[in-house]
Order: C-alpha cells, then structure tokens, then sequence
C-alpha cells in the first residue's frame, strides 16, 4: 500500500508530497477509498485530513482517534506517517470483518499536512481536529508566494469551516499513533515494535553571522572576520555540546552564505539550529551553553550573531494508560516491551493536553535512516505493529 | 569622477555593474566622453572596451597600454578598477595639455570586465586586448540563461571582430596599471604607494560532501553523517592551514547546504575554495596538506568529498624593468620605495608573456577593505599614484 501511494510524487525518481499538490489530493482519494472498502464510513475534511470511522453501537460512546499523516518531506522515503495511517485501516478492517464491538467509536485519520514543508508550519490537519489550528497560518505563503488561505479559498474552505473541525477534549477516548521509529533504537534491540514514553521538546533558531566581506586575495588571514569560519566554528561547538549528553541532539539543517561569491571572504553567514530533548531542563542547559560559546566565538572573532528564537515546544509525555495499553500488548505477543523516547514530533503532540496519547514504534530499517528515499520497515515489523495496535485497541476500555 | 561613476548601478542604495548592463553602458559612455575631453581620440570597441589613444610622432612607434576594469563585483566599493582607468586618463590629460612628447603611442583602456560576475569568466575584455580570448565563453550564460554570444550578436559582434581586437607583442612597449591594493599593507606601512612585485597564483576548487540525511530529532550524534558538519571541519582546516603561512590565503566564499531543511541532518553541503600564494610552491604544499586533511575528516565522519579543480593560474611575476621604472618614480616623489605581492588577480595577467607588465598600488582606506561598499581611497593618495604613473611613463623609453 506504502508503495501504491508513492506513485503520486511532485518529483522523478523520488517522492514528494506536500500539502494539496495534486500528489497530495491524489494520495487523499486513495485513502479514502481504501477506508470505504474496509468498511468506514469515510471523507475527506475540510483541511484534506482523510476521516474513516468505525462506530461503536455503545450509548454515548467516546471516540479513540489512531492517526497519522499522509504528506511527506522531499525527497522521502514511504513510510513516515503513512505506516501509521496504512496500519490503523488494516486494523479496522480486521475489527469491521470480525464485527467486533468497541466500546468506543473509532475514528482512523489520515492528516494532511504534518511535516511542516510548503507553508513552513507542521501540524495543520492534526491541530485543526485537535482544535488548536492557529488562524495566523492563513496568512502565511508558500515559496511561490500563494498563502494558505488563498489555497482553501480556492477549495471553498473557510477559517469557520475549520474551526468546526475541532473535536471537543470530552468527547474523546484517547489518540493513538504507529509511527516509524525514525532511528536506530530498535534495530540495535533487535525489537520490532517499542512503546514511546515522550516526545522530545524543540527548540529552534535561525542565526546571522555578520562579518566584513572582503578579496579572498588580498585581505591576510588574521586580519579576516570571516562570518562562514564563524559559523563553522558553532557547527562543530553544537556537534560537540550535543555528543556529551545521552538523548541530545542538535542539528545546522539549513546553512547558507548568501549571495556568496569564491573570490570574497563571507561577510554574512545564516544557519539553522534545532535542538532536541525529551528532558527539557537538559536542552535548556545546552542552549545555554552553544550561547555561551557563540558568545565567545563571535567575539574572538570579531563578528557579530543575531539569535532568533523561532520555535519551543516542551517535551509531550504520552499517557502511563497507553503505555501499559501498548506495552502489554505489546508482551502478549511475545516481545520484550521496550520503552524509548522520541526525538521527532509528531500529529500525537497536538492531542497532549486534549486527550491520553500513546505511540507505537515500529523498527526501521537501513541503520534507521528517515526523511531519505532509504527509509524502510519489512513487512513482518508492519506485521507486528498491526496485531499490537489491534490487540491495544480490543483491550481498551 | 569615481563618486559620479558610481551613480550608474544595477542595484538601490550600492555598486553593481556587470557587464553590458545598461549601467555598464553608461559608465563606458562617460569614460569615453572623458577621454575625448583629455584630448585622446578614444571609442568603444567590439567587445565594451573603452580605448583612448594618445599618439607618438615617434615612426615606428610601439604601443604602452595603460588600463584597469570599468565592471564591478556586487555591492561593490567605487575604485576597484576604475581608480586605475581614471588615473590614466588624468595622466593622458596631462601629456596632452603640455604637448609631451613620448617615443610610444599611449594608449588608456578600460576594459569593459575583469570581475567575472556576469559569467563566471573573469578578464573577458583584456583577454580579447592581450589575444587569448577564450571563444568557449560565447557558449557561457548568464544566472537568465543568456549566453555571451547571444548578448555579443545583439550588439552585431562576432567572433572574427574580437579576434581583430589582439595586439600583435611586437607592437606593445608594455603594459602598466595602477589599481588599489585591496589589503593592508600599505596602511600598516603609513605609504600611500607600492610596487608590486607579482601577481599572487589562484587554484580554485568545487567541493561536493556527500553524507546521509537524517531526521534531526531521531539519529543519535555519534551515528550522524552531517555533511555540513564534515564541510565546517574543513573550513577550519583550511583557516589554520593557511594562516600557519606568510602571505598564503584560503577563502571559502560559497557554502551551501541545497534544499536543507531546518528538521533533516544535511547530506549534502557544497562549497568553494580558492587558494592564493605569490609562491607557486608553497601554495601548492598548502593544497596537497588541505587534501590530507579533507581525506582524514571524510573517512573520520564516513562521508565522501568531490574535489573538483576548477581553475589554476600560476604566479606572475612584474618585469624588473617595470618594477624598477615605478621604483625610481616613487623615490623621486620622496616616498621610501616598497615592493609587494599582489594577492588579487587582475586585467596585467593577462599581458604577462605577451609583453613587460608593471602595476603600482594605491593605498586602500578602512583597514585595506575591498569588494565592498566601504572601500576608500583619499585624493591625496591618488594623486600620489597619478604623479607616479606620470614620471614612471616619461621617464620610459
């Protein structure tokens, strides 16, 4: 199904899928009819989230949600969201086929956009059901200079269409996700499938280095204030700072000098920086470290930095409810639980504080590469996240 | 007349003037208005050149060429090449005003590029001069696909009319320019003049680093490929390799992590690498210990580089008699006479074999800066250089 769905790509030779591309209104469709024909009730919403629901015969039944999101990253790989979204129609399927009872309605939800790639935002079906969209993202444009409210507008969607896509926090039993693990914990374990205790905090910034441009021949090298020998130097203090904590990561995603030319010392230099924990004190600490030596660098070398802070979400704990859901499950069919935390986010963020969230993991493949057309999972892991994700569901209260 | 140069630009608020723009065009226009009005019989050739001639009564007379650039960088500074232009036809002026005789016509060009900016060719007008015009270049296009022959033809310019425009060697007296140094040296020295002794050699690389994209939040530090951070190790090898080496320079100007993403671990980053000494020895030694290094942080951080070598000048060195000819100028002018190397390249490359080349600097203001806005010179200083030129060009045989 995973392989079905990447033949509508916005790119040769790769898949790119981004918010309603015809790709992307292409991939919506076909989840929609794969829900029909495992026996939802099935639309697409508002906001292109593809909405399957399975429901419970119980009087005023709650409603578990088991989502995940169908846009991709350039250049993906096929698995990121669409496992999650591909295992819970299988598993609906299996409990519509069985006609078994549910003590909860259960909705499986394909989100529309999760990855954050044409608008510069994440999240924008999941915070809509979750009903935290933020209206500010309409304005907001994509490199071609087409806002996101132009797109609805075109689509006969408006801000009050939205909003009524938001589930009230009372009338849900719990969200749930499988995920691709997205790194190499699993494979190391030997594990399929492992239970996710939190999702990681994330702070990010985009930083300027000033320096003095100047002729790469004429200006000697200790008179430079060269802003990419700069940021150079801060690359490698994030690398380093991060390394020497377990469970830190730091990454310079997007690094340029602008309008640069290979006969003129780099009198500006911009990066990226986003850091991650699931401890949030310890991310905080090392923030306040790659400052301290910024500080240092660009004032030994006569440089100026302007920080910006641009994002900062503290780090989600899944619900203790849900872990022991999926953990025993999880141990039910014969594997170790193993608990790990995430250092992606992902949809399950937007319903923390909304309702109970939990996550499964699934093994990834390739050393656990992501966001890469390497990205894998074999069909026996997949195998495993279903009869878990079923088994969790059918012991759900 | 350099402030009224600057006037005609291609960008708000600064200096840009690449070749055959219509700034480009107006500066030639007034450059050859100025000529006329110094009593040179001057014209635009084929090619943009802006050619003033004062003409010796002397009979077979050879030709002293004495030029500089009229194009700029981007957001460039006011007396790159154009200080060099004006002070020759201040000079000019003022053989002509006092009827000098001299045993060589004179002849003042500015050459229409030596920048390199428009299509990454630099010295497109004093190669045409000097008889090497590359015709290669005709195929080269521009940032809009414009190629320099299509830009040529729309002029009615072929090849054959710049192949007219080479001068025979044995036609030539010499080539002299005076240019600002671009650096310090001068400054540190308190001397508003120099001699130069040779034109720095230039090797410049296209480097390529491969690694493996990632998701930022997932991959542990230590199992990380970052090809950006591969890059910035190398950056910093190359500043310290550089400035463990008297007159050795090493710019990395372009750095680019393409599409990067502010959440995906950059597999790939590009950068250049220009390396210049006034030895071709020791900046040979400093390449060959850069690719050690290159090769030791690559297999370190198991990712991958390709090295592409995308031009290579050797060293040029002035001839003695023109060194000594400026020498005894600028002693007679009551200034202790220093020689320099010249980490720049410029348009008296191109003359070198083809006939003696001699270039005197002017001091540069504001810590030696250049290829930017805050470029300066004082009149003082270039009167200075206009002073020499004059007593160096009658004094010649």
């Amino acid at each position: 199904m995973a392989d079905q769905l990447a033949q509508w790509s916005e790119m040769q030779g790769g898949l790119t899928c981004t918010y309603f591309s015809p790709a992307h209104k292409a991939v919506a469709e076909q989840l929609r009819d794969w829900m029909r024909m495992a026996g939802l009730e099935a639309s697409i919403d508002a906001i292109g989230n593809v909405v399957g629901r399975y429901a419970s015969t119980a009087p005023s039944a709650r409603t578990l949600i088991v989502g995940s999101h169908y846009d991709t990253v350039a250049n993906a790989g096929r698995y990121d969201g669409r496992l999650g979204i591909l295992t819970a129609i299988v598993v609906a399927e299996s409990l519509a086929l069985t006609r078994t009872q549910l003590p909860f309605h259960l909705e499986v939800i394909g989100f529309s956009e999760e990855e954050g790639v044409r608008f510069s935002a994440p999240y924008i079906g999941s915070s809509a059901v979750a009903g935290h969209f933020n209206a500010a993202l309409l304005r907001r444009s994509d490199s071609k200079g087409i806002s996101l409210g132009a797109v609805l507008h075109e689509h006969s969607v408006d801000l009050s269409m939205i909003e009524k896509l938001a589930r009230r926090p009372q009338s849900l039993r719990g969200y749930l996700e499988v995920h691709i693990e997205q790194g190499p914990r699993l494979l190391e374990r030997d594990l399929p499938v492992g239970i996710v205790t939190s999702i990681a905090g994330v702070v990010r910034f985009r930083i300027t280095i000033d320096g003095v441009a100047g002729h790469a021949g004429t200006v000697p090298m200790a008179l430079r204030h060269d802003a990419a020998a700069a940021a150079a130097e801060i690359v490698l203090a994030v690398e380093r700072r991060c390394a020497a904590t377990e469970g830190l990561v730091g990454t310079v995603g997007q690094l340029d000098v602008p309008h640069g030319l290979i006969n003129v010392i780099p009198g500006r230099c911009e990066f990226s920086l986003d850091i991650r924990s699931s401890d949030d004190a310890i991310r905080d600490q090392a923030i306040a470290d790659i400052r301290t030596a910024i500080d240092e660098i660009t004032a030994r070398r006569g440089v100026t930095a302007a920080i910006a802070e641009i994002a900062r979400h503290p780090a989600v704990p899944c619900a203790p409810a849900m872990q022991a859901a999926f953990a025993a499950a999880v141990a039910r069919a014969g594997i170790t639980p193993f608990h790990l935390p995430s250092g992606a986010g992902h949809d399950a963020d937007q319903f923390a504080g909304v309702t109970d969230i939990g996550m499964l993991f699934v093994r990834c493949g390739n050393g656990g590469i992501s966001h890469n057309p390497r990205e894998a999972v074999t069909a026996d892991d997949a195998d495993v996240g279903a009869r878990v994700l079923r088994d969790a569901i059918m012991n759900l209260n």
